[in-house]
C-alpha cells in the first residue's frame, strides 16, 4: 500500500474528548474517528488492524473444530421473551419497530438466536457436539460509552456457541475454547489474566473472563503476583479466617463481651454518611456497621457490611440465591426500618432477613443507625444487640485481603476484559426446546457453552499495554503493516525510484508492507511512522544513494541497523521472524 | 472439511414459503434458514459461499486502487436530514432511540456518514482522488421481503464512494469501478447485462445497473440481442419515431383530419377502467387516451399515455423537471378537473400542464373520460379537441417497440439487480460541505461517486442461473467447496481408511475439500452431493477397494472418469482449472 493511495490522517495533538492511552493513540494515528457518541468509524489502518485480530480469532475457532455462521443483527422481541432477557437487559438492549409495528431488538449477543436455530436442525445425538460461531456486529446502549472503542455502542464480537450431549461434552468444549482464547490472546500479544467471574445475566455456573491490566478498564481484577490466582471482584473471595486475622482492633472473646459498655443512642444532626459519621463521632469507618436496606425477590433485606468495606451486590444476591435484588428506595426504607435514609441499623429490626458480612463478626462496640432521623447508636455488639441470619462474604476483596488461595498479599488492578466463557448448561436449551434424541431413544435439552471475544477490544488493549511518549508500539502480528519503507527525499528521482523498486519487491515476495510515497519532509514521515507504529521502519536515506546501503529501525526497541541493499530481505525476515 | 464436525441440513421437499428457484434451493441445501420475514441466517456452508463471494469483492476493489474502511450501522438521524434523505427513505429506513431519546437510523447505505468524514479529513486536493469501500451489514425495511435474499431486510452490502477534484477525475474513477464490476461478476460466473439506468434516490445524473435476467427478479430490463442495449423501464427511451410507426391505425394528416367526426358524449355508467371501458364501448385500448392526475411540486398536471401503454412515473418527472410528483388524489381530482376519479380527460381542461406520451400524438377519434361522473367522450383529436403543453417519451417501453439503439425488436425480461454504480456529482459533498483546497488556491466541492454490490445477491443470482433438478450447480469460484469427497461404504474401514487418507492429502495440498464422513447410504450421499452442488464429486466405491481407481464426477456435465488413485490430484487439477 502507499500512502498517497489510502487514507492516513494523523493528529499532531492529543484529542481534548479522550481519556484512555488507547483512545488518545488510536485518534491520533488516524486508526478511528467517532461518528456520534459510542459509535466509531474505522479509517483504513484502523480496519486493517482488526481485520488482522478478525483473523487470528477465526484461524483458531477453525482449528478448535467452530464452524462458522452468520446470523441476523435485527431480532424479534417475542425471541427474547422466551429467554426472559428482554426484561434483564432492559435499556441496554436498542428496540426497533417495523414499518407494520411489530417489535424487534438489534442483537446484543445471541444466545437465543443461535439455539432456537439449533433447535430446528439438529434433532440427534449423532449431530452433536457441534460448536457454531461468527464475527459480527453487536449493539448495546452503554449508558455511558468511554474510551473509545473499549466501551462504544457498536461492536464487533466472535460469538461461539457449543451444545453438547451431557456436562463431560460440555467440559470438553469450554476447555477447547480456552485454550483457543489463550492462544488467540498470546498470538495478538496481549498479556492476559484468565479471571474467575460471575455468569451475570448470561446465567450458567461457571465462567472466566480474559483480561488485560490496564488504567483505562472499567472493571477491577484481584490477582496474586505470586500464584497467579486472579478473579473478578465478584468471585474473588474473602474467606471467614481472613476477615477474623484482618479485624484485630476489638478482639471479641467471652471475656471482653462480658465488659462490654451498654448502648447508647446520640444524637447525629444531619450527619448520614459514613465518612460524616466518622468524622462526626471520631470514630474509625472499622467501628461503624453499614446497614443497606434491600428489595430481594419481594422481600426486605438488611445487609450489613463494615464501614471501611464496599458490599457487592453479586455476592449478595448470590448468598441471598435471588433472582432479582434492588436497593430499596426512601419510602420503602421508611416503612422497612421506621427510619429515614441514611440511618438504618440492624438494631430492632423486624420482618427483615439480616445478612452480615463475615467482617461484621470481628467489630464490637459498634457504631450503627438508630432507625430515627438524627440519631445513632454506639457500643452495638452483634449476639447481644441484635442477630444475623447469616453470615457470609458480601463484601468486595480489598488490598488489604490475602490471596484466596496462597495467602500472599493480593493485588487490585483496573483491567479491561477481552473475553469471557461461560458454561450455560440449559439456561437457554430448555427456554427454547433445543433437544436432542440420545441413543437411549430418549429426549434431552443440549448442554451449553457460550464463549465471546469483544475483537474492537483487542486492539485497544494491545495499544494500552504497547505504547511510549511517540506512539504506538504495535504487536506484530496485528500492525496495520508490518514494515513501512521511508524514503526520506522522494523530490529525488533516485531515492524515488529507489523505494519504489524495494517496495515492488518486498511485496511481491509478500511482505506487508507501506511505502510512505508522500512529498513530505523527513521529519514528519519519522514522526508519522513513530506515532502509527510498524513494528519496523526501512529508511531509504543519504546512505542509500551514495552508498546503496538501507537503515532498519525497530519501532519498540528503537534498534537501528544499516544494511546493504541486496541483504534487506534477509534481514528484515530475521528481525519480523524474531518480533 | 467434514460432514459431522460441520452443520449440513438438507431437505428433502421444497418449502412452501419459497417461490424463487434460488430460495427453495438455498433452503433445501441448508445454505440459509429464515429467523423472521426478511432476515436470514447463514449456516455454514451459505456462509463459505457468501464470503468467497465477499473476497471476489475485496480482490478487485483493492486492484482497482479503492481503500477498506467499516462505518457504523447506527447513524445520528440529524445526519440524513442534512441531506433531505431522511424524508425521502420514509418508512424504508429503520428508526431508533437511545436510551436518552435521542434519534437514530440504521444506515440503508452510507452516502451521509462517509461524505461527513471525507468532509472532515480531506482538505487538499494532494489527498484527492480517493476512493472508499466497505462491505458491511445494511438494513432497509422493505415492504415486501420477498425471494429469499433476493429482497431482505438485512443484507451485505459492498459500497464504494470515489472523491475527485473534477469530472474528469471522477469519469476516470467511475470507469475503474465499472470495469471491476464486470470483473467481479465475470469471476462469480454470473451472465451480467449493463443496464443503463436512472438514479433514483441516490441523485446524479448517470447510473449503470449491473443485473443478471432471472424469472426471480423485481426488475424488468429492456435489451436488445442484437446490438447488446440494456437500459432499465426507467431509461429504455421509445423515439418520437418509434411511436409513429408503430401506430399506424388512424393515420393523422390534414386530409384526414378535416373529414373527422364530431366530438361526442356518451354515458359510460360505472365504468372507470381502460379494460371495462374498451369492452363497452368495444373500442380497442390503443384507441382510448389515459388521464392521469399528478401533482408535481404542488401543481396540477395531466399525463396523458395511450389506453395500452403504463406510464413511466420516473420518465414523467424527469419530463416535467419536478423534485416531488405524486398521484392526485380523489378529492384533487375532483377540484382539477371537476369530474370524479375515473372519469379524467384532457378536453376542457383549465390551469392544468398537460403532458402526453408521443404515442398519443398518433391517436385519432380517441376516446377519453369527460370529466365528469359515468361520462366519456368519443372522436376526440388533438389539437382540435385539446393541446398539450409538452410532447414527450413519459411511458414504459414494450416488447413490440423496437431497440432505441439499432431498431431490432427489443425483449423485456425480469431481472435481478446485483450491483450499481452512480455519479452523484455534488449532490452530497455541497450538503456536507465536503471541499477541498485546489491548487488555484480555491475551495471546491468534491465530485463524487457511489458504487454498491449486493453481495447476498451475487449467491441468489448464480443460484437462478447455475441449476438443475437436482440441485445448485455452483459456479466452482463461489462454491461452498470445489470437491466433495464421497466414500460410499463408510463402515467400511478399508474404505473409511482411504477416504481419511486421501481427505487429508488433498486438503494439505490446498483442494477445497469436504469430506462426507456421515455413516449414511451411497444414495443420501449422492443426493446431497447433488442438492448442494460442489462442482465435483470425488467417489470412493466398490472399484476403489477392489482396483484402486475412484471415479470423479463433474456435477454440472455430469461426466465422469474413472482415475487410479495415485493420479486423483492431477485429474482434479486439470479438472477444476477447466470448470
Amino acid at each position: 500500500m502507499r500512502y498517497t493511495q489510502t487514507l492516513i490522517s494523523t493528529l499532531k495533538e492529543d484529542p481534548a474528548e479522550a481519556e484512555a492511552i488507547s483512545h488518545k493513540l488510536m485518534l491520533r494515528a488516524g486508526l478511528i474517528r467517532k461518528l456520534s457518541s459510542g459509535f466509531y468509524s474505522y479509517l483504513p489502518l484502523g480496519l486493517r488492524a482488526l481485520q488482522k485480530a478478525e483473523n487470528i480469532v477465526r484461524d483458531e475457532m477453525n482449528k478448535a473444530g467452530a464452524v462458522e455462521v452468520l446470523l441476523p443483527s435485527i431480532h424479534p422481541l417475542e425471541l427474547w421473551q422466551k429467554t426472559g432477557r428482554f426484561e434483564l437487559l432492559g435499556e441496554d438492549m436498542y428496540r426497533l419497530k417495523d414499518r407494520s409495528e411489530k417489535d424487534f431488538v438489534l442483537g446484543p449477543t445471541h444466545e437465543e438466536v443461535i439455539t432456537s436455530l439449533v433447535a430446528d436442525e439438529i434433532k440427534s445425538y449423532k449431530s452433536l457436539p457441534i460448536n457454531l460461531y461468527q464475527i459480527q456486529t453487536k449493539f448495546r446502549d452503554e449508558p455511558r460509552p468511554r474510551f473509545g472503542i473499549i466501551r462504544s455502542r457498536e461492536f464487533i464480537m466472535k460469538d461461539a456457541y457449543s451444545f453438547d450431549k451431557d456436562e463431560q461434552g460440555l467440559e470438553k468444549s469450554y476447555k477447547k475454547m480456552y485454550d483457543a482464547y489463550c492462544s488467540i490472546f498470546k498470538r495478538c500479544g496481549l498479556p492476559y489474566l484468565a479471571v474467575e467471574a460471575d455468569p451475570g445475566f448470561m446465567g450458567g455456573n461457571v465462567s472466566c473472563e480474559f483480561m488485560v491490566l490496564s488504567e483505562s478498564g472499567e472493571d477491577i481484577v484481584a490477582h496474586c503476583p505470586k500464584c497467579g490466582y486472579a478473579a473478578s471482584m465478584d468471585k474473588a473471595e474473602v474467606a471467614r479466617t481472613a476477615n477474623r486475622e484482618l479485624s484485630l482492633d476489638f478482639a471479641r472473646d467471652k471475656q471482653v463481651e462480658q465488659k462490654l459498655p451498654p448502648l447508647e443512642e446520640v444524637d447525629t444532626p444531619g450527619v448520614s454518611t459514613i465518612e460524616k459519621v466518622s468524622e462526626f463521632l471520631k470514630v474509625s469507618p472499622k467501628n461503624l456497621i453499614k446497614t443497606l436496606i434491600y428489595i430481594a425477590d419481594d422481600k426486605p433485606v438488611a445487609a450489613l457490611v463494615r464501614g471501611d468495606h464496599d458490599l457487592n451486590e453479586t455476592k449478595l444476591k448470590r448468598a441471598l440465591g435471588a433472582a432479582n435484588i434492588a436497593m430499596a428506595d426512601e419510602k420503602a426504607i421508611q416503612k422497612i426500618t421506621g427510619g429515614p435514609l441514611g440511618f438504618s441499623g440492624p438494631v430492632g429490626l423486624k420482618g427483615v432477613t439480616i445478612i452480615a458480612d463475615y467482617s461484621v463478626e470481628n467489630v464490637a462496640n459498634a457504631v450503627v443507625g438508630a432507625n430515627k432521623k438524627d440519631k445513632h447508636l454506639l457500643n452495638v455488639n452483634i449476639n447481644r444487640d441484635f442477630k444475623v441470619d447469616k453470615s457470609v462474604d458480601i463484601r468486595n476483596i480489598t488490598a488489604s485481603d490475602p490471596c484466596p488461595k496462597c495467602a500472599a498479599p493480593i493485588k487490585l488492578d483496573r483491567a479491561v476484559e477481552l473475553g469471557h466463557v461461560f458454561k450455560l448448561g440449559t439456561r437457554y436449551t430448555k427456554a427454547l426446546k433445543a433437544e436432542y434424541l440420545d441413543e437411549d431413544g430418549k429426549q434431552k435439552p443440549m448442554i451449553m457453552g457460550c464463549y465471546g471475544i469483544g475483537i474492537n477490544r483487542i486492539l485497544a488493549s494491545a495499544i494500552e499495554t504497547n505504547s511510549d511518549k511517540d506512539g504506538i508500539t504495535w504487536p506484530k502480528s496485528i500492525s496495520p503493516y508490518e514494515v513501512a519503507i521511508l524514503p526520506l527525499n522522494i523530490e529525488n528521482d533516485e531515492c524515488k525510484k529507489a523505494a519504489e523498486d524495494i517496495y515492488e519487491t518486498l511485496t511481491k515476495k509478500g511482505f506487508d508492507v507501506i511505502l510512505d510515497d508522500r512529498p513530505e519532509r523527513a521529519g514528519i514521515k519519522f514522526k508519522d511512522a513513530d506515532l502509527i507504529g510498524f513494528p519496523i521502519q526501512l529508511i531509504i536515506g543519504k546512505n542509500f544513494l551514495k552508498e546503496r546501503k538501507a537503515e532498519i529501525q525497530v519501532r519498540k526497541t528503537k534498534e537501528k541497523l544499516e544494511i546493504k541493499e541486496n541483504e534487506i530481505e534477509i534481514h528484515l525476515k530475521k528481525l519480523l521472524d524474531n518480533l
